[in-house]
């Protein structure tokens, strides 16, 4: 598949965000990036994942479900608190006794904020669904490495008024562990795949090589870097009908990253590569009702035999 | 339905959670109550999730699917960080400049605490799947009040290598605000149907009228009161094959607690009163195989037809 450069600019259009409340397919809260998900909106959700699902049912891939919080110290580990620190969510907790607990309702009572009353926990949210996969196997793989499919409940602090920039998402992804040829033809094979599945949807994607948005001044080097080595792509449609495209699915060739930082190593006792696909699931279902409308029910037969096939009869 | 009053002593088996991990059910993180879910766990809770939603069909609930993550103000209304503090994960960002990440990084090459330079957020984890219900009906109710089925993921900040006291967990709920003596026969209705379904599954149940675990000294005066107007309720079973037994089902009468905090009121213009009755999902599922073993394939044929209607046949 051809992969573009570019930068992407993302536009979003206010009038779909309206027309997805109106409808009640999300609800809106106090703050931005934090909807409520009507069953309309997660009957699509689930039947992309599903479909996700099938495609890869022939990789083996063990299955794994993440808690939405993670022990802080993996992002230690994996890095990206140094690089992504403005996306992070750390959990801060109560450890006080009843004096603070008074300090907390004087507060309250008067208005003002507590928030600094709580203490960093041991506790992260999870910014990355395939981050847990890599700290359970620390070690020796066994040979031809390893196949994850994960499912994840994904934070990054991010307050815009973009429905396909949530605060709260999940990511779907499948990810390998092993040598390098492997890693590589993992991240060929499903960004392949992801296109297949997603134009069969009926979206409008394009393959883009392209960054993640690391910090600061030096974020700048890494990013870079990440091009020069063509290490990240998206797939990218159209989240709502305006001009904007917004990354639907995304690859990431780690090289020896993860394999290092978790000391994980192939069968022949090399550092393992990594490389995970990832599928957006919110962005998904909201580029499908971008394209096709927010009324699922009246979607076209052909891509409502591919997410409900026992429905669709025969 | 018979109601006991009693304190509970759960003590958990150290061998269940052994068996769990060994099987690969569960996998450990390096976080005490932080588990990875294995596929064989995760086509039981969804079961079980079916199943109790296939026994509130007739209830015409509207569905609502919450992010684990919630705005921070939703507890301070509800009462939550009043009297549950100690239970309560906020999330802390970082909205510094290239200086604070030059020390983050610094002080992650000393292997020292970054957490103080983040900041409280607007925002915190969901610590019970309803609390999000509220805040979207100030304002008056239809007459007969309004019915939800509530999916959400709850994060409670408890350390214990109990598996059944997980720090982030599911509830899956059916919530009723309006009128006092509809929100009591939702709450008794719920409680009888939640000992059926339990039951119906081959588990030892209990129903046990109880408090929640309100802090400190404020806490305990709390406490009474709820206690004295029967207000909380739960089923319990056993989730680990000890003595022990846990909530695995709950309810709240709220009274006009939450009709109050958010000003919601009745199509006759009273404050409105709620209940809710919840499922916990993980907790289910671990009584589940606690009853009849981690391998759910050899489990008898009665309760693998409840949860598994189509798949077995006829």
């Amino acid at each position: 598949m051809p992969c573009t450069v570019r930068t992407l600019a993302h536009s979003p259009n206010p009038g779909f965000r309206a027309d997805l409340l109106r409808a009640g397919i999300l609800h809106r809260t106090s703050v931005e990036g934090l909807y409520i998900r009507s069953e309309r909106f997660e009957r699509v959700a689930q039947a992309v994942d599903h479909l996700v699902s099938s495609a890869g049912a022939d990789e083996n891939a063990e299955a794994l479900y993440f808690p939405p919080v993670i022990p802080r110290e993996v992002l230690e580990r994996s890095g990206y608190v140094r690089s992504l620190p403005d996306l992070v969510g750390i959990v801060s907790t109560f450890e006080g006794d009843d004096a603070a607990h008074a300090e907390i309702l004087y507060r309250l009572d008067r208005g003002s904020d507590w928030g600094d009353i709580f203490e960093p926990s041991q506790v992260a949210l999870c910014p990355a669904a395939c981050h847990l996969v890599y700290p359970r196997h620390t070690g020796s793989l066994p040979p031809g490495g390893l196949r994850f499919e994960v499912f994840g409940h994904c934070f990054r602090h991010e307050l815009s008024p973009d429905p396909a920039r949530m605060q709260a998402f999940r990511q779907h992804e499948f990810v390998y562990i092993g040598d390098p040829d492997m890693a590589l033809k993992h991240r060929d094979m499903w960004l392949e795949r992801a296109a297949h599945i997603l134009a069969g949807l009926g979206l409008a994607i394009e393959a883009v090589l392209t960054t993640d948005a690391f910090f600061g001044r030096l974020g700048r080097l890494l990013s870079e870097r990440q091009r020069a080595e063509a290490l990240k792509h998206e797939i990218v449609a159209q989240a709502d009908p305006g001009t904007g495209a917004i990354a639907v699915a995304s690859s990431n060739y780690h090289l020896d990253h993860f394999g290092r930082a978790f000391e994980i190593v192939t069968a022949q006792g090399a550092v393992a590569h990594s490389a995970c696909v990832g599928f957006a699931t919110e962005r998904i279902t909201l580029a499908l009702m971008a394209a096709h409308g927010v009324d699922s029910d009246a979607w076209r037969p052909e891509v409502r035999e591919l997410l409900w096939p026992s429905a669709s009869g025969a």
